[in-house]
């Protein structure tokens, strides 16, 4: 781990609250040897990927039960204390940092299948089981789960950030489907919210409203998704341009045609070169289009032939296919690679990562500008796509100690979020808002909307303890 | 319009709050003729298609603009007066009824298409617009906005009550197709929630929130919709079944071999010969499946080739297409005036409506065994169902001046609710709880969520303004 100069200087809020003896000592008699107060745990448990560093939590509580979560926030609330759910930390905004102190509750132990209802295309997990281990468990009954934000994240994590990744342009983002959790609000009380019906209009949608909350208005205990059958046919391919704005133009196409494309990814050239030399992959090192086509045999052929037609008329140089499952998952393991062999290609680097989401016609002039402008500061950087749905990453690679590389990187993160907002766009797409784009948030959505949001989170959560200073300031 | 004997019997709550005439004399001036005291427009704007009837609202209020609405309801907020949308009155479940007196704001002048980007896929609309008046608009374009609840509603009511209806199998309800809102709040500030990017997380999906809200949290003054591209091919069939468990468990066939097809409709033998009666369609008075298939040729082929061999294994007894646009349109128009054409067949009777949504796979039990129930009652009734998605509507056709009948329906109603919700599923699918649910809501979802809910209003609508007196009590 790095020691940046400057840790805290860009975070809105550093107050560390105090966390009383009286509670350590609560939750030890309540968990035993399952709280921990090990500097080596809690620095773990303070940590993301992230570029804040900041002090870690006072104690880390390893819940195994929906009861255990119930009472370490109890506890917390009647100390009012922070409570910071964690999944597997691969956040990428600070949400699991203890900015304002407090105790960390590990989810990682409540990692059981609750229930699978193949005849519904439903399950039911518990929030830290991964998203490859769900797919692992459902391959047997023909089922897949296809929100894949790349790293293997917790399910927990991914409701509360309110995830997408690939396969979201076909299947959604969590936001279309979670179908039911089970919360412990701030009281420690446990809440059902929504049923395992596919549709319903019973009162507020307080499903959707603690997707994508962050853990501020409470600990996801149970989470039911929707699953979906693992298509007839699956093909994947790479096509390469000579230039972004063909392949930018290329995706625009595919997404106004109304294909049903399941993946559509684009990588810049230079994180192609930086993928070949990770993943060892000999991929062609220009701008590249990663796609997969899900369905009907007929149907997939049908998808591929449009693709062809608008990968010609942009001067793509044509599919190479990934035929075999083995090619396949090796193609996405490097995609999904991407940020950490883009971290690696600067040895001692860490990153800062943008995430806005644009209406698709305002895709070119949102990226390719993005990519001139890092390109004129003379920035390490790598550019990766989910260009399907309008959303693409810079990953601005900074050298921790300096100062001026990290003012740089922010100056073109704020004119690369500027720009978007402009365009009709979204700061964030799949990151969520954490520490790091509070004052996007504003900027994006008004004060109005943010003060409904505060106003939603004092009410649910009075004393401020679930998850204190993310997304906004109290 | 009938006169029940005893109307507020079911009513939850009915207080009447004082509407000083200051506030009355205040709208005058500020509305001029936009402003009306008269009975007849404040009568059409206290009912709807529910059984109850309330006294009406003491104005209604005629809004053209977002300012119109922001200052109709920051005077109302002045006065601490209810303050009720209304977009055309289609409600089924008393959302429209002064329960709590108070003022009618009425969008339905606010019937403009803000801005149209087809590059997008995205349409802007203001809350009056209704949704066949959007789909004539964008006929040009070859984009359709697929949601369709039968009723021309407007967009506002359908975002109020989440709103859903036949295509939502394949598009979704109005929960997935919002992107955007601009909301006048219980202060009567103006709010935008959401951007024009198909996925964000930037904070609490209050977007959602709205959806859904059945006008207690706010009034909606604009609406950006995801709409689609007209598929190349549709093509539209009936099959009729000797039983309706067989035309059932086609249904729940369908859905758990993903075939995507784009409506699933249901009717019973006594419901076709209804609409026979009603629209003159000659239909075979059985058990009856409505379908419609969108795609390329080849996906259209491909999905009936699947459900054709799914009905015959269930002695289905074949399609009979509507092979011309103007038959299809003929059909889905009789299915829409299903409940029109119900209420008619039992002169001076006014209908409960039933709204429960399965998991597709107690889609079987929960239907037959109601209508079991309402056969063995002997109550006059139709059933239409949404099976594609799991939800299906008894409509029981009451005389309003029998006290019996109309504890005979909700008595029906209540076993069919309880069964939903003991199979997993919700007591409304698309409807909302409006006045009539509220007690369902809570043997749902738990006092917990509901709870939930109230604090939400509570901070929201500190006076309890907006729409008082639905979802749930304060």
């Amino acid at each position: 781990m790095n020691a940046p100069t400057a840790p805290h200087a860009l975070l809105p809020q550093i107050h560390q609250r105090d966390v009383p003896s009286e509670l350590i000592a609560a939750l030890k008699a309540q968990f035993g040897m399952r709280c921990s107060t090990a500097l080596a745990v809690r620095e773990q448990h303070g940590r993301d990927e992230s570029v804040f560093d900041v002090p870690p939590p006072a104690a880390v509580v390893f819940a195994e039960s929906t009861a255990d979560v119930a009472a370490a926030v109890g506890l917390a609330a009647q100390y009012r204390v922070p409570v910071i759910p964690f999944g597997v930390g691969s956040s990428l905004e600070g949400h699991l940092l203890a900015v304002q102190g407090g105790i960390s509750i590990d989810l990682g132990r409540m990692n059981q299948i609750v229930a699978t209802h193949p005849e519904d295309l439903t399950v039911t997990v518990q929030p830290g089981v991964t998203r490859k281990q769900l797919n692992e468990a459902l391959k047997s009954s023909g089922l897949f789960f296809p929100i894949d934000p790349g790293a293997d994240a917790s399910l927990g994590g991914m409701c509360a950030t309110r995830a997408s990744g690939t396969n979201a342009v076909r299947y959604g983002t969590m936001r279309e489907n979670v179908l039911r959790l089970e919360v412990v609000t701030a009281s420690g009380a446990v809440v059902r919210t929504g049923t395992r019906a596919r549709k319903s209009a019973a009162g507020y949608d307080l499903t959707r409203l603690m997707v994508g909350s962050e853990g501020t208005l409470g600990v996801m205990t149970e989470i039911t998704l929707k699953v979906y059958p693992l298509p007839e046919a699956v093909m994947a391919a790479t096509c390469a341009f000579s230039s972004l704005a063909d392949a930018v133009k290329t995706t625009i196409a595919i997404i106004q045609m109304g294909v049903p494309i399941a993946r559509c990814e684009l990588l810049d050239g230079n994180t192609v070169r930086i993928v070949n030399q990770h993943s060892k992959l000999g991929l062609t090192e220009g701008p590249m289009m990663l796609m997969e086509f899900h369905g009907s045999p007929a149907s997939v052929q049908e998808q591929i032939a449009t693709v062809q037609d608008i990968v010609n008329d942009h001067q793509g140089q044509g599919f190479a296919w990934a035929s075999t499952p083995e090619e396949r998952t090796r193609l996405w393991t490097a995609r999904h690679n991407a940020y950490f062999a883009g971290v690696q290609s600067r040895p001692g680097c860490r990153c800062i990562t943008t995430d806005t989401c644009l209406p698709i016609s305002k895709l070119a002039d949102a990226l390719l500008d993005s990519v001139d402008e890092a390109n004129a500061a003379g920035i390490p950087y790598f550019m990766v796509g989910h260009v399907g749905d309008g959303n693409f990453h810079m990953g601005y690679l900074i050298d921790p100690n300096s100062a001026s590389e990290r003012e740089t990187a922010e100056h073109l993160n704020g004119l690369l979020v500027a720009r978007a907002l402009r365009l009709g766009g979204t700061c964030t797409g799949e990151h969520g808002v954490g520490l790091h784009k509070m004052d996007f948030l504003v900027a994006e959505t008004g004060a109005g909307a943010v003060d409904m949001m505060r106003a939603i989170k004092a009410a649910l959560d009075p004393h401020d303890i679930m998850n204190p200073g993310k997304i906004f300031a109290l």
